[in-house]
């Protein structure tokens, strides 16, 4: 759905601040408690966490993170669900969300009603109420942030922790997100927080911009992460694309970003069959995959290994011409 | 300064992702700790807080809160100390900040820099660490959205609680913010975590779309705020702008917003003489000023109150076809 109408009786300007603020606590209904645990006071307040909290945030914006084929209620979802895969990085659990939305006047009502219902129905989904948030004018677009508190496990998975030689793995599928996945994903938290109990578990983040890309964040130093192309487990969707992309299903699965799936360095010493053996017991459903290794340069080359230089994840500030019509990440093949 | 170049060597887009995180690091200095206390992982890792903890969010956006008129360091400030404003408001002192950017590739880097360096500048002298964030990109305009986390005095002043016949109390003067006070006020942080120390305050917010209708939301039911006029503390700027706007000075005070100034409930019974004595010892510079009394309407009628239902606050979603050139708030004489 296109978020804007020229029609002024159908926009947000026509509700007004009063009204507008009404009908987001009906679409949020008891996803969002009470003040002063909720919306309707300065801040929100909230439970006592014991131990370590997490925050992140991640924005949604217009032309950027959907387009008009996404529907607003996956767009709200997809709002809450990428700030849910950073705290399930860590191996935290979510405990509440805030939203900021800044938007053109001419929005739709029935756009960001529909926006809100997909937020809600994540908030229900996996129980993290939304307790505030902001509505702001902006000249053109929108822009909707959220921001997500969490409580971290007894022990808080980063990414630094890895070393020469450790194995990695891989959660799902990847590639060829922008055909349905980068809003349709499952954020991996219960998978996150049951890594974070695993001892052999070094270091751990989600994929967001594309494995390429964000291994090289994990790679201790002096090592590089030293694929095995060939096990890597390539989506359904990115074989699909590169049928006509004129690049290949390993690039789209390594390039594309937007898979949501947690990537983890595990010691080189800790017992991997039974590990394996766990995960298949734990999550039958959920494919892990063993990709490769981080190795010195020199070592990764003599294995054979793929060669990650010659592919890139999302860059968050190239140039995009056309990025209002055709949000989704890709890249010219290498 | 104008946010935007169109000389692309200038321009955040020139720098490209990578090194505008560097320079972002670099611009925060000792302002955001190293990960996983701060950026640069999937979540910041907070230190654990005793007690309630307290959320909030605030944007500015370029064209509603900020404009070329304001330096970028005066709009990172603002950002920032919105929010501090928020957690005054509630008794709470401040933990923690998350800032989240959207704009145009044509940003100008230096506009950027000197934002960031306002928040880091608020950052250092509250100490409140920024310990997170996000970048992305919108095909126009700035949206600086900052979440902030606090932590709960033993008492949460909330808004609810005010009885029937309590007086009001108001901090500072209000009115004219737009002359230089919305970007360069000090939020009231010592004075909201004494004011929920004393007994006899009752309810407390901050004063952000102006009196006239911040105060509806402090009412007990059955009441309306019976505000003398007379004793309202107009600043000089509202009898300033009264002298060419064709409006009241009294007028600006209630109607202005962004005042950042502190507004509560004191209960009827409750010592108030030797309660402002103790605020004239521990704040000095501070004015204080008692402006009435929450009472029933026809009381109030009798008490020959200020008439507020003359006066209007700040509507965000108004509509404001120059939003863009003059962004500060105001409202045509009623």
């Amino acid at each position: 759905m296109h978020p804007f109408s020229a029609h002024p009786p159908e926009t947000v300007s026509a509700l007004g601040e009063r009204r507008l603020i009404e009908a987001i606590r009906r679409w949020l209904g008891d996803t969002s408690p009470r003040t002063p645990f909720g919306i309707g006071d300065d801040c929100a307040v909230l439970p006592i966490i014991p131990g370590h909290s997490l925050l992140t945030v991640d924005p949604v914006i217009y032309g950027e993170h959907f387009d008009d084929a996404v529907s607003p209620q996956a767009a709200g979802e997809k709002l809450f669900k990428r700030n849910l895969s950073d705290i399930a990085a860590m191996g935290g659990r979510p405990v509440a969300a805030v939203v900021a939305l800044a938007f053109d006047g001419r929005l739709k009502t029935r756009w960001l009603a529909a926006f809100y219902r997909g937020l809600a129905a994540v908030s229900r989904r996996y129980q993290v109420p939304i307790v505030g948030g902001d509505i702001a004018r902006q000249r053109e677009g929108v822009v909707a942030t959220l921001t997500l508190l969490g409580r971290a496990a007894s022990r808080v998975v980063t990414r630094t922790g890895a070393r020469p030689g450790d194995a990695l793995y891989v959660t799902g599928r990847l590639g060829g997100s922008r055909l349905r996945h980068h809003w349709a994903f499952t954020p991996r938290l219960e998978q996150g927080a049951w890594l974070a109990r695993q001892r052999g578990v070094r270091s751990m983040m989600d994929v967001s911009d594309g494995l390429a890309k964000d291994l090289l964040a994990l790679a201790p130093a002096g090592t590089v992460p030293a694929l095995d192309g060939a096990a890597l487990p390539v989506s359904a969707a990115a074989r699909r694309l590169a049928r006509t992309s004129g690049r290949t299903a390993i690039d789209h699965a390594l390039s594309d970003g937007e898979d949501y799936e947690l990537v983890f360095s595990f010691a080189a010493d800790a017992p991997a069959g039974p590990f394996e053996a766990r995960w298949r017991r734990t999550f039958p459903s959920l494919p892990l995959t063993r990709i490769g290794r981080f190795l010195p340069p020199a070592e990764a080359r003599a294995a054979d290994a793929l060669d990650l230089g010659a592919y890139h994840g999302f860059e968050h500030l190239a140039h995009r011409p056309d990025a209002h019509r055709k949000p989704r990440r890709r890249r010219p093949s290498p």
